[in-house]
Order: structure tokens, then sequence, then C-alpha cells
């Protein structure tokens, strides 16, 4: 009998027939940033090569243009409020077929069990998710959430299937300080993604020798450029929030594309669904200036030669046949997708299994969120399009607010570790006339945080966070919003329609309480104890120039 | 006490000082392939970047350039005559400082005593030496010499230091044919070099679908640009006897450089010492129309991505301070070479250890190497610069060969391996007119090979080669050149400058003996039994079309 290798060398040698010909069209060459005429033929999943092949079942492509799967080379699936398989079976559909993730997020909540959960929730998804193991949870000591990883915790993970090196590197400091416990993370993995915005000159000398290959954090074309030159790889991102195509995409020039990939970060389903995947990344790419050839090129072998994978990122005998058929180059609507030379059909909705339980918030009492006293006190201000906030002060009574005229709503954050401590803050920039939100995503360790216009309207919101185990909740009067974060209060075990759909009626209803767009957006980020300036926590309210917590009253009277 | 890392992290900073800075030079970051004005600063041989730096030594380069230590993709150090620390010596001048070798020549002849003697005499070697396990011992199994290699022979080697992958596979039909033999070869490695000369089409789809990764034997652009496009990378051949970068270079251009590299593969010392090394090839190649930049990206990050070896290649943090100091990118000649980042000082001769015994020859007798009986005969046609011979049918009397008037020498080739064979046949195409030339090198048993004028002198030179254990002699009347090849037949045990010296004797006899230009290269390919057509070992003539021995008359009178 003879052997399967002999079987696909025979097949490559037009001596059997392929499983599979693609006829009649154009097949980019991401090694020459050229376009192939000529029938791609596949067996076993594998490409056999692109030739005069027969096959026991051929397409006629019709003219249409086949790429090489897509490569998404950073992303947290968290972000994106969808369960790893419903991430993929949305990611697929837009012609991506792999995605290095780091699951910082459920790390941060859940530790190791987290990490399992993402890990067996991904087998058998329409895409490939490899993880990069998440590098600093917490992501520093004062943002404690349910987990401490250390290297050990790591460790046993390094021989996991689809695990495949250190996520990003946000402790630089650490890094720099030459800390020891970073050293040891660094010794489990060859590859390591770094995160380390603005940082430049000797200091980013520093860090890329302590061993870190990439950045996605680039914001202006400068630091990319130095990045670039130092020989990290450049994920330019391009997510709900960060968006950096449009300033960095001229650093990518035929000389610079091997180092440079595409990068969603964070993504919520929304926009999967509305505006896609990396193939929308290479749509603003290509809108942006440079010819799709590159945007191709950096979206597929770039990425693939980054992470060390010589089993896709071209369409060349031996590597797996995972493509898509898109319209043209310059338009790149994806058509169709093919998974190991096979038409996908998108996998049925799969619950996901139960996850890690790691969301036990008590209700707090109305007395426990109200401010009592009066003065002169610290209010966190919001900056528009900003993660950073300002310290402002404001002359308040406390049973006074919120108070709408003044934009000072209150803010209140419940720990979810069972440990019941209850912060107090105030806000301003929400502009809320009506109602209240809360979250149970909040960045990093995803404390339940609320904000709103009358306490209330706030415990309210909180409420229908708690009852469904996490989630995100708008409130107004008697109506309701709330999208189910089950899975550790992070992702949703719902269908990406209706996560997406539910998520359009949560923006429906901010909308309706006037003020600021995507408020759930500034939400999760009034607790980054790391982003200057004032912040909120179940402790109260954090400075982080001082460093430590703060009196909500700089001067009680 | 401070450890080393953070010691070392403290310099990049610029908290420290560096153990050495180079300033006032323009630095080739193959990132990017520009150039950049700065100071290098170096500590622990390791780039910390460039900037503002002080050293505890500082360099002025006095506005010369600074490039990356320059990587050969492909070489055997065997046809260099050169033992490996000798050969390092020589190609360090050069700003070589990594060679990736396939030891293929002395594993033919010793197998893996001949691979543990080339990993031995490689430690501490000037230049890094970094080996290719070769794949095709015997080359055919109708070349045995004095080994063979399976996979279980090479498995031992796989942890060894400097042992990076499998070399160049040679055995086309076996990989099409799905050899489990070979199969087992290619799953020791995951880098796996090519050698599929002529190789096209859907042949070349399942060469590359088996396993192999790049190709070094294109001799024309057409097949450069087909297997560039299929996903090999390119080594561009400049050496002592194939040269194909005027032919090749035009496929580098910045979308493929990344997948470009340069190759010496069999270079002998006399072109080392006179016209260099890989800084000959970009040199060539620059002369041939490309930019100095592609050239030596070329030469280092390509190679270094290629072969996984992310601690050199560039300039860069982290990296291995590894760099040559050249005059000018255009004219590229090297001033200078710093190792770690310290003054390239060459080291001191040293005598090679006793190399694994493998030459065991008995001299013959006049007896055996008459020819006897008359009519028409096979005489082995020469073809000038090729290595491919032709089939011609001369009408001879045994008595009266050699017949210089008709230019038939007589070619004469000895068992090495102790069992005393003797092959006798005829050759046109030499036209010596005095003399006798024998060598130990002849691929690929490497046997003993002697062509001469007459039996006197062929004796003469034989002798030579048996009495050094070994050689290159050449043989006039009373007069003698010999290079000693005692390293296992193949390699001297002298310095490099006396090597080179000896070959321009030895060339200066030859070309006194009249006829074609470098008969020893002719005279390595005369036993080459898988090229064709006409061919002689040490049972005698062989025709490799039909694939056997045959009688030396094809009709005796």
């Amino acid at each position: 009998m003879q052997s399967r290798i002999q079987k696909i060398l025979d097949a490559a040698r037009g001596r059997i027939s392929a499983d599979a010909v693609f006829r009649n069209s154009r097949i980019f060459n991401p090694f020459t940033c050229t376009w192939e005429e000529g029938s791609l033929a596949v067996k076993d999943g594998l490409v056999l090569g692109i030739g005069d092949y027969a096959g026991k079942k051929e397409y006629d492509l019709a003219g249409l243009y086949i790429v090489p799967g897509l490569i998404d080379a950073h992303a947290h699936i968290e972000s994106s409020l969808l369960a790893p398989r419903e991430y993929a079976r949305l990611a697929a559909t837009h012609g991506t077929t792999t995605v290095v993730a780091d699951p910082h997020e459920i790390a941060n909540v859940a530790g190791a069990e987290g990490l399992k959960f993402m890990l067996a929730e991904s087998a058998g998804a329409d895409i490939d998710i490899l993880y990069m193991l998440p590098s600093c949870v917490p992501a520093t000591p004062l943002d404690v959430g349910g987990a401490v990883l250390e290297a050990a915790d790591l460790a046993p993970f390094t021989g996991c299937k689809g695990v495949i090196g250190l996520g990003e590197m946000m402790n630089v400091p650490g890094v720099l300080a030459g800390d020891p416990a970073i050293q040891e993370k660094l010794a489990l993995f060859t590859l390591r993604d770094g995160h380390a915005p603005l940082l430049s000159g000797k200091d980013l000398n520093a860090y890329i020798l302590a061993g870190f290959q990439s950045d996605h954090e680039c914001t202006t074309r400068a630091e990319a450029c130095e990045k670039l030159k130092k020989g990290m790889y450049i994920f330019i991102r391009e997510g709900s929030i960060e968006q950096n195509i449009e300033e960095l995409i001229s650093i990518v020039t035929p000389a610079t594309v091997s180092r440079c990939c595409f990068a969603t970060d964070d993504c919520h389903a929304d926009l999967l669904v509305g505006e896609g995947h990396i193939d929308r990344c290479i749509r603003k790419a290509v809108a942006c200036g440079i010819t799709p050839e590159l945007a191709i090129r950096m979206a597929t072998l770039s990425a693939a030669e980054r992470f060390g994978l010589p089993d896709r990122g071209a369409l060349v005998p031996g590597r797996r046949a995972d493509f898509c058929v898109i319209d043209s180059p310059y338009r790149f609507v994806v058509h169709q997708v093919f998974r190991s030379g096979i038409p996908l059909v998108q996998g049925e909705f799969l619950e996901p299994a139960a996850p890690p339980s790691s969301f036990r918030c008590r209700m707090p009492s109305a007395e426990e969120i109200a401010i009592k006293g009066s003065g002169s006190a610290r209010v966190i201000g919001l900056v528009p399009h900003q993660i950073i906030t300002e310290s402002l002060t404001r002359a308040v009574v406390g049973k006074d607010v919120p108070d709408l005229s003044r934009d000072i709503l209150k803010v209140v954050v419940c720990n979810r570790y069972g440990n019941d401590a209850v912060g107090v803050g105030l806000v301003h920039g929400f502009g809320f006339e009506h109602g209240a939100v809360a979250s149970s995503i909040s960045h990093d360790a995803h404390n339940l945080v609320a904000v709103g216009t009358g306490d209330a309207a706030i415990l309210s919101a909180i409420g229908e966070v708690i009852r469904s185990g996490g989630a995100m909740a708008a409130v107004i009067d008697q109506e309701k919003a709330v999208l189910p974060l089950s899975c550790a209060g992070l992702m949703s075990s719902l269908p990406f329609p209706l996560v997406a759909g539910q998520q359009e009626k949560l923006a429906e209803m901010t909308g309706r309480m006037g003020g600021i767009a995507d408020p759930f957006m500034y939400l999760s980020f009034l607790s980054l104890t790391v982003i200057p300036v004032l912040r909120i926590t179940d402790r109260g309210v954090f400075d982080t120039e001082l460093f430590r917590d703060v009196p909500l009253f700089v001067k009680e009277e």
C-alpha cells in the first residue's frame, strides 16, 4: 500500500488526481508580491502547486483572486465580547484563518483556569487560534484581579498545542530594571511580543535587548520607524478604539514589508460584523495609499514568518490550503473562504463550556454608594477619544451628587472576587442626562464598574450585571438593555449576531442618555491604574501620579 | 551584586559605560536597507544600540562604513582544501563571521567520524561554523565511498552544538518517490536545504512539498524565479567553479531580497586568498547591477532569517556585535573585522588534530595499469567548462596509449578504502604534452584518480599522493609539486598561505603540461557516476546512461 506521503507526492507530480483544483483565478504570491495565473491544486489539505492539474473536484473561480488565509498578529479575543469559537466563526467569514491571541483579560480574572478555558474553547474552531501567553498578570502590582501568573504558572502551558510564545510585555519598568521574575518568563519562550508605547532611544534599546521582538503600540510614524530600524516587527493596529493604519502605513515599503503585519488588538463584535477583520485592515491600508500587494503580504507571509509558521502564509507546495477568494485586490471583498482546500461551512453555534467561575460580586446597598459630607472633591475628568483622564476639583455636596447641571456623575466599583469592597467616586465628561451604565469589563482587574445619573439607576444597572454573572447593562428608568457576559464576565456565551444586536441595543440606549459616544469604552478604562491621572478602584479614588489611594474630598467642609 | 542582565540593560540605557563605542561611521541597517549615522555601542559582545553612548574604549572610524558580519549560506569547507579552523582564519579576514557548511565530502570518506572531526575542529574558530548534516552519503548507491549515513547515524548529532539542519538533498528521485529512508532524515530537522538543479514544474512542486526550503543550484534566471515563487530561499552561488551571480542577480529586488542569500559552495583556498569570500560576492553582485544595500541585506539579515539565527544579521540591540568596517558600499573593501565588538586578531595557526584515518590506498603495479588488447575503445571526452562528459569511441592499441598525438590519455582510479581495486580507462580533452596529475579528491567517493601522458609519470604521481596520505600531485619527469591533503585526503593540515602557494605551484606545473586549464577540477569529476555520460571508477569504465560498468573495449580485435 502506498504511504500517504507517496500519494501526495504523486499528486504533486500530476500522476494521480488532486482532491480539488481551482481554475480561472489569479493567485497572490507573497514571495514576489505578484499575482500568478493558473490552477491551484490541493490534496489532503495541502497545496500541491499551481499548474496544469486535474482534480476530483474542480472549481471555476471566474477570474476572481485567491489570497492566502489572513493572519491577525495580535488580538485579544475577549475584547470581541465573543467566546473563542464564536469569534472564530465570525473572523473566518472575513478570510482570516489564523489569529495570534493573547488571553490577557481572562487570565487577569481567572488565571490558569482562564487560559485552559480559552485553549479548550479554541480546539476545532473555524480558524486557528494560536496563543501568546499573557506576560503581565496582574498588569501591575496595584491592579491585582483574580490571579497572579508567575513563570511557574505559565510553564505548564509551554508544551500545549496552540501555545507559541509570550504575549505583550507591558511591564516596561520591570524589563528595564532586569526584574528576575520577568527574566524567568522570558526564558520560557523564544517568541516574545513587546508592548512599549512611546518608548524610544536608549530605553527602547534596553527593552529590545531584553528580548522583545515586536510592537503593536506605535502611534506615530517616527515611533514605528525607530522600532522597525531597531529590529522589531511592527504590528500595525486597527481596532475598535486604537486605529493606527492611517498614521503608520507609509512605513511599509517593498524593503520593509517582511517586517510589518496587521493586528486588530481590541475589536468588538459589532465592528467585526459590520466592517470586518484583517480584510478591513487591508482595505484601510490600501485606502491610505499602499498597494494591495504590500498589504496582503503583511497579512499573510510576513505574519507567518514572524511567528515561525512555515505551514501557512503562502499558497506554495506543502503549505496549508487555507485561502480566501476576493473580488479584486483593490476592493478586497471576501467572496468565499477555503480551509484545507474545502469550502468553509460556518460551524454550528456551540454554547461555550461553563467557564471558570470568577464573578463573585455582591449587590451594594444604597448606603454603601452614598457620598457623605461635602467640600472640594476630586473628580475624574474624561478626555474625549483618549484613555487618559484629568484630575479635576469641584465643590460638591455629597447628597446632591450626581449633579447633572455640572455633569458630575457618580462612579461605583464593586469588587468581583468576593471581598465585597465598594469604591465610590465622581466623574465628569459622560454628559448623561438619564439612566446609568454598568459593566464587568473594567481593565485590568475587571471589577464591576458603574456610572449613572442617580443612585437608583446605578443600583439597577449593577443589579443587572450581577444577575447575569457579568454583563454590560444600560438602564433608563424601567427600561433595560443587557448583554450578558457569562464567560468570566468578559465574553458572551451567545452567537455573534445576537451579541452584535445587543451591542446595538446598548448603543441605542446610551445614545438616548445623551452625552459622550461609546460610554462603555470610557467606563472600561476608569479603573486602569497604570494610565494617568485620576482613577477609581474598589478601594475608592486613586491618583496615578501619587501612585496611591486618595480620599474623595481634597478638603472636607 | 548586580546581575549580568541588569548591567547590560543599564549600559543600553546609558547609565553605565559601554565596553566599546564606534564613532564617526555609517552603519548598515538591513531592516530598511539604509545607512544610519551614529555611534554603535557594545557590551559583553552584544550590540547595545546606536546613540549617544560613552565607552570604556572608543574607536574613531573616520567616516568608514560598518556592516554586520557576513554570512555564507552554503559552503563545503573541504573544497577550500583547508581544515575548518584554517578556513575560518581566512574567511574572517574577509568580513565573514558565519558559514553554514555541509561536510558532505568528509562524510563520504569517513562517515560519522568525519563529522566529529569537523565539529571538533570548528570549535573556537575565528568564525562561527554551523553545520547542515550531509543528507546523501553516499550520493547514490553506486558511489559508495567510506561510509553510509542513514537517519540513525545522523540522529546522534541532532543535539550537537553547531548542528542546525539537514544539508542539500541531492537524491531528487528518492525524494519524489517518497523514499522512507529520506523521510526519516527529514524528520530529524526542521531546517532542510535543497539541491535540485534544473528541476521545475510539477516535480519541483513535489520536491518542495517534501520539505526542502532552499536551493543553491539555480543556473538560469527562469529557474531561480520559479523556485523563489514556489517559496524556496534562493542561495545565489559564486564559487571557484560555479558562478551564478551574473545570471541570477536580477531576481533580487526590495520585495524579494529577504528570500535571497549568497553561497560560495565550493571555493578553493587560492580564490579565497586572492579574491575573497562573501565580500567578493557582494562586489560581484554590485558590479552586476544591484544596489550595495540589497547585496549586503542578502549577506546578513536574509541569511540569518533563513537559518533562524535571531542573534545576528543586524547591528541592533541584543544581537552579536560581529561586524566589518568597509571603505565604501560600492568598493566594499574590508578594512577591519570585529567579533563580539573586539578587533579580530587572526588566531594562531593550529595544526588540525589527527583526522579519521580514511586513506588506505595501495600502490598499483605497472602491470595493473597496463592496457592489453586493442580495438574500438570507449574514451571519456571532457567538455570544457562543464562537468558532463561525452562518450567517445576510438580505435586504440593498448600498448600504444597514452597517445599524445590524438590526446588520448590514460586515467587510473585506485580504491582508497583498502580493497585494492584499480580501474583503468582513457580520456580525451586534457591535452597534456608532458607529465601526469593525481589527486585524492574525486567526487563523491574520493578514490585516488590520476591522468597522465605515460605510465611512469602516472605511477609517480600516484606514489606522491599515497606517500602524503592523500594529496594533489603534479609530475613532469623528475619534477614534482605536491599539496598534501592529510586531513582525510581532502584537506591540508597546512596554513592557508602555504596551501594557496602550493596551489599556485601546481597550477604553474599543470600549465607547463599544456592543455586544458584547471585540470584538477576535471580530474575531480571524472568518477562522478551521477553526471552523464562516461565515467571511470575503481572498477573501470562506467556508462551513466546504461547505469552500469562497461568494458573499455566496445569491440576487441
